[in-house]
This record gives structure tokens, C-alpha cells and sequence, in this order.
């Protein structure tokens, strides 16, 4: 039975019923950690032979002879800029190969355009009062906190199953100046799991925007992570903007941060071969280059682009079963009674979970005491601010399955138990 | 005979049969570099060991448990600071380690300088109309760069053989709100190979600055490079800093570029605890985590004090006969003439040339004319431009001693050719 369609009298049984098996939960005394979108230990060990693919025995030289220790190579081993480039769907003279963590070329890139600007001879971005981005929402709160650091202004866009409102995007950017970006995580966003259309990227290609420096920063974090045997498909942003002449307008970045290790992988920027020139102009200034080793390390781990599909099989194995457990526990308890919705992605490391709206908050926090930590309430919006208090990103990868199916268990206590609280509320 | 002696006659005889040794060299075809601070393959191998530390039979786990291949530990991880804050002489928290770049950290740390200010409370660095910066020549290129690229304007102060000219620093200082920073490399000096005395250390942390968020950048890139058995010893600033009450005027940089692999090395940021808290703040926006694999890598490599100590006594080993051979050259074929004079440094990665007056461009040219790189002349000071064409960076750690010894020859050659020009013209 739908909890709205319960009189206030079933509500207060149904309460107290599930307020029963949450105190039976509290008294476990759980730890468990739902919050991020991190790789189990399972995970991880799939790549623990990489571990031993450089060894002292080894010359450590790229393929056309650099010592991969020596200081050099700014923009990455010749190798590493081949295997990578097909990965994000760039050429090899289009891709920048950085450090250990794609965030941190974010965020660098929006410092740059803060202080140098888009190119050289546009207005710095941090010469405007006030400097605007798009941010689809529910998204990434590493994403919104950089423009929050940097005191950029946020505007939610909604992401509907096919991307972005575009009628909404094309609206403001064509309007107004000071929007300079938007924030994509184009395929199996995160955290709804949605993959951009081909519409939807013919779209972004083709809009007019009013500043002519105006960047879409295409977060391609999960472009090789399925959850399925029939995967989504992602139109290839760069092709389309160059077809709309509009080459210079898109940025991609991607790691193996969810590939081999999170902690230890190679994180990649593609882009024009304008924008990599202009910014590998401005690195060249700030370091002499980064950890070559490591990028080798990487190549000859994962050979190809067959080798990184059948490694990607591997964590699919991993993975698959605990995004499995979360659905049907979803299924199972909660669908029955119309207290939420959610999304079930083929790919990417979230399921995004849709409360009764003012619930998501109170949700959080019920697990929180009972000893399981999610992504706090909001955190899917800029400023943390989820209009409506419903949305709550849920990270399955980390823990085992056994914890995972206990603190699955526990968070529909807790979404039956706030629902019943607000409806009761409401009544 | 000094050249400064000779008669017009003289030197042209002279000229005219350093020319033909000058044809002679050239006609050999020579591709010698020694423009740059870079180990060589020999030093490189010392590290090799490094290489087999971390295999996939090990736990991959830090002291504290962490799994260093997944997502977390901002800061380094806790063996690694306690490393690392010995070499760079702070405590274990007042240190952050990064990722493979000490230039990068630097680099950044303007960045957001400019962009958030010093504390988070003072005006950003970007919002004045002007930024200056003292820059005590010759100097690290590479620190140039960073103020040039930034539009921070910058002002040449002598570097004495004590450190820089203090009374200047101090003057400055005193009076110009906008001079916000000084660039120090205080142990064997990049080029100079200068190490600056205690009181100038005390000088440093105790001079009055009209700027209260006046920084130094002092890069001890060169802590543990010493090249004889009685090395130089430098005051710890920070502590001095403290007991001048000026703990948060001091930022300390390091990196084992020149310890282990110069491309896959560790480096680090030491300061006050509140300033290390202050931009782990701000790095937490920027980063998960640098490469905690890289940084168990090197302290099971370089275990403790000890261990980085007898590492680099095997540098010592490789690259004291390179100092010896070049300067032993230059006291033998230039030393007679009059024409020049350089540093003997007691540590660090170069020997710093100084020709007479106008004669630094012409000499790098006829190297380069006949196959041996030099830093280009002029990198030693600000915006490439040294006021009396005189100083010469020669880096001699990269090539052979049989290669050095050859481009040593013909440095001589271009030395004496150049200075011969010179007085020729003078005369």
C-alpha cells in the first residue's frame, strides 16, 4: 500500500513499526561508509600487477628513448598521449597528460582562465565583477566547490534523462556575458547516471553563447565505466564542435582514477590543439613535468584500448552485483510505496535517490546516527542546497556486499521512517 | 699574461689562434648540453633500488593502515611527513606533502596568493594595481618565470657571498607596502652555489616589512646537495621566524627531484602550522590526494635521516669530479688571464661564470655555434635580462666527465675568443 494513500492512523502504526526495526539497527553500532564514489579493495587489487610492471630490471625509457626519470616531457610520454587520447576521444597532439588527479587540472584550467583568460587575448575571467557557470543539477560537489572557492556564481539547470535542460541552457548563454561555463558529466552523470544524446551534444556544439569565451568543462570521469553488457554510447563532444566551428569551446578531462589506482593514477585534459598549445604555454611556467614513471607504469599495464575494455570488464564484475543489491533493496521495500524514485544507471558509481521532497536531510541524518555515513544531503547541488531536500547520492562501490546489503537495509528503514515523519507532518 | 695587459697587438695574435682552436672544435660537430640542472643516467640509478619497494606482493598500506592506491590523504601520509619535515627542518605539522613538482607547489601557492590572499583575511595579492617581488641575483630562472607570468614585477637585489644584500632587503621592505615577496634559494644558491650566513637568517625573520603579508619563498631545493666532506650549514629559518614572531612569514620548499628521480620525486611545502592549515583549506578544493604509492615508495626507499644522507653521499661521489673538471679547467685556462672569475660552490648543481662585462651572450652563442647548450645568458636574473651581460649558469651534472671535460675545453675557447673581441672593440 502507497504510504499517501495510508490514513493518518496506518501512518502512525507503519512509524512505529519501522521506528522499531531503526532502534534494532541503532543497536548494531554499524560503521559504514556510503559517502563516495570510491573503488572497493576488490577493485583495486585488479590492478595490483601494474605494481610490477616497472621494476629496476627495467630501462624506465618511453618508447622514443626519454629517460621517464629524468626531469622533461611536459605534456606526457608519446605512449601515454596515444593510449589516452583514444580513451577521451582526442587525437594524440589534443590531449595535455597531467598528474595524478583530473580535479586538480580543473581546477588549474579555471584558475588560469581566472588570471590569463580563455586565450591569451580575452578579458581574464577575474577582471568581470561577477563570472557565472551553468551547473546541471543534481551533479558532482567537487565541481561546485571550486566555482564556490573561486567565488564563481552558480545556476542550476536541471539535468533531465537525455542532459541538460538545453532550451534552458541555450537561453542564458545566449543572453548573458558572465556565464563563461557549464560543468558536464556527460555520461553516467554523477549522480543520475544519465548519459548526454546525441541531440543533447549536437546541441552544446552548436549554441550560440554571448561570450565568446565562454567553455563547457565535459568531466568524461565514467566514459569507460558499464555496469552493463548493452553500455550507453556518447556522441564525441570534440568532433561536433569542430564540425560547428566551435573547436575551441569544449574541455575534457579523465583519469584512471576508477580505472587502476585513485590515489596513484594519470589524469588527462583534451581539447583543440589551440587550447592545449595555449595551455601547455602557461604549464611550461609551472612544472618541468609530471611523473613520466608513472604514465609508463600505466601503458604498459594497460596496453591498448582492448586492454583497458577487458580490465573495465573486470570492475564491472565488482561493481555490478552491489549496484545490483541496492536496486532490488529498492525494489523490494520501497517501491511499494510510492515514498521515491530513483535512477538505475547502466554505468558510473552512483544510484541517485529522489525522497519525498523535505526528506532527504532527515533521511541522512537518521542513517548518520545509526552509523552509516552518505554523501551529505544537498551535496549534489551548488552551495549544498537542494531546493526541494529530496536527492541523496548513493555510492555503492566501497563497501563489500554484505555491508553494503546491511546499510542498504538500514537506508530504507530510514526513507520509511522519514516519509512516515513527514507525511505525518503533512496530515 | 693578463689579457687586460696585452697590447692591441697582443690580442690579436691571441684572437687569431683561439680562432683557429675555435674552427677545430667546431669542425668536431659536438651535441654537448649543459644548460640545465639535471642528474645524470648514473645519478638516476642510484634510485633503481626504489623501483622494486613497492611490489604486487605488498600491502600497499601506510603505517597507519591507509591504502595508499585509493582516494584520501591531502596532506602525505604520516610517515612520509615525519620523512620529509626532517630534511626540510619543520615538524611533522607544519609540512604538506605534494605531488611531484616543488616548482608546481610553488607555482600554486601564488596562485592562490593572488587570487585568496595570505590568510584569508588580507587582500588578495591580485586586487592591487601592482605586486612586486625581490629577486636576489643571479638567480633560479624558473622563479622568474613565475613573477613574469603572473605580471609580478620584480626587483633585482645583489646576492653577496653571505646571502642577499640585506640592507637593501631590509630598506625595501620597510617602505613599499607591494613588495609582497622575496625568492630565496638559501643553500647552495642556484646559480651561485652562496649559502647564506646566520645572520642573514636572522635578518630575514626579523625585519620589519610594511607589507604584514610579505612572504619569502625560500626553496631549499639544495638542503642535502653537498659536494665536499665539510659542508655548508644553514640556520632553520622557520624557527628564527618564530621566535621573531613572524612564524607565518616563511614558506619552505623541497623535493627529492635531485635525491631520486627528478620526474617522479616527492615534494613538499613546509610553514607554520597556520599556514599549512590555511592552504590545506584551500588545497582541499583542488585535490583529493597526491600519489601516497610514490610517497610509501620513497620512504621504504630512503628509510630515515640516515638512509637520504648516505644516498647522497653517492651523488656526492658521481658528480664532485664534475665540479672538479670544470673548475680545474677554468683554473687552468682561464684563471691566468684575467678575464673572469666563478664561485668553487660547496654544494648544489652549478657553477656560476661571470665574464667580463658584455661578454655572457657572445659566449653562450659561440658554445652554441659549435654543438654545447648553455643556460641562455641573461636567465640568471629577471625578465632574462643581465644588466652587465656577465653571468653564465654552467650546469655540470648531466653530461659524462668525458663529454665535460670536452665542452669545458671549449667554453675556455669561447671565453677567451669573446673577451679577446671585447677588448679588441675597447681598445
Amino acid at each position: 500500500m502507497k504510504l499517501t494513500e495510508m490514513t493518518r492512523e496506518q501512518l502512525a502504526d507503519f512509524r512505529q513499526k519501522v521506528l522499531a526495526e531503526y532502534e534494532e539497527f541503532k543497536a548494531m553500532g554499524l560503521k559504514l561508509d556510503m559517502s563516495r564514489g570510491k573503488p572497493s579493495s576488490a577493485q583495486l587489487d585488479l590492478s595490483m600487477p601494474m605494481m610490477d610492471c616497472l621494476s629496476s630490471n627495467d630501462t624506465m625509457k618511453a618508447l622514443d628513448g626519454t629517460d621517464c626519470r629524468n626531469y622533461g616531457g611536459l605534456d606526457g610520454i608519446k605512449e601515454a598521449k596515444e593510449l589516452f587520447s583514444q580513451m577521451i576521444g582526442v587525437s594524440p597532439d589534443e590531449i595535455f597528460i597531467g598528474g595524478n588527479s583530473s580535479l586538480n587540472i580543473m581546477y588549474d584550467t579555471i584558475a588560469k582562465l581566472l588570471i590569463f583568460g580563455a586565450d591569451g587575448t580575452k578579458k581574464p575571467w577575474g577582471k568581470y565583477d561577477e563570472v557565472k557557470f551553468l551547473c546541471p543539477v543534481p551533479g558532482y560537489d567537487r565541481h561546485f566547490a571550486i566555482c564556490e572557492s573561486f567565488g564563481i556564481k552558480m545556476i542550476n539547470v536541471p539535468l533531465k534523462a537525455d542532459g541538460p535542460d538545453m532550451d534552458l541552457v541555450e537561453k542564458l548563454v545566449a543572453e548573458d556575458e558572465t556565464i563563461k561555463g557549464i560543468w558536464c558529466v556527460p555520461m553516467y552523470s554523477n549522480p543520475d547516471g544519465v548519459t548526454y544524446s546525441d541531440e543533447t551534444v549536437r546541441r552544446f556544439a552548436n549554441m550560440k553563447t554571448k561570450a565568446d569565451d565562454f567553455r563547457i568543462f565535459w568531466d568524461n570521469a565514467y566514459c569507460i565505466h558499464h555496469l552493463t553488457d548493452t553500455p550507453d554510447t556518447l556522441l564525441n563532444i570534440l568532433d561536433e564542435c569542430k564540425k560547428a566551428d566551435n573547436a575551441d569551446r569544449v574541455f575534457i578531462f579523465g583519469s584512471t582514477s576508477k580505472v587502476t589506482f585513485s590515489g596513484a593514477g594519470v589524469a588527462m585534459f583534451g581539447a583543440s590543439k589551440a587550447n592545449i598549445d595555449y595551455f601547455k604555454n602557461l604549464m611550461t611556467i609551472q612544472t618541468i613535468g609530471f611523473d613520466k614513471l608513472n604514465q609508463l607504469r600505466h601503458v604498459k599495464f594497460l596496453k591498448d584500448a582492448a586492454g583497458i575494455s577487458s580490465h573495465m570488464e573486470k570492475h564491472k564484475d565488482v561493481i555490478a552485483p552491489k549496484f545490483e543489491a541496492v536496486i532490488s533493496a529498492l525494489e523490494e521495500e520501497i517501491s511499494p510505496l510510492g515514498i521515491a524514485d530513483w535512477i538505475k544507471p547502466n554505468g558510473g558509481y552512483f544510484i541517485s535517490f529522489n525522497a519525498l521532497d523535505g526528506c532527504a536531510k532527515r533521511i541522512v541524518q537518521l542513517c548518520k546516527e545509526a552509523g552509516v555515513v552518505l554523501t551529505p544531503a544537498g551535496a549534489t547541488f551548488p552551495y549544498g542546497k537542494d531546493p526541494s531536500d529530496r536527492n541523496i547520492r548513493i555510492a555503492p562501490t566501497f563497501p563489500p556486499v554484505s555491508e553494503l546489503q546491511t546499510a542498504v537495509k538500514l537506508f530504507c528503514i530510514c526513507v520509511k521512517l522519514a516519509s512516515a515523519e513527514k507525511l505525518l507532518a503533512n496530515s
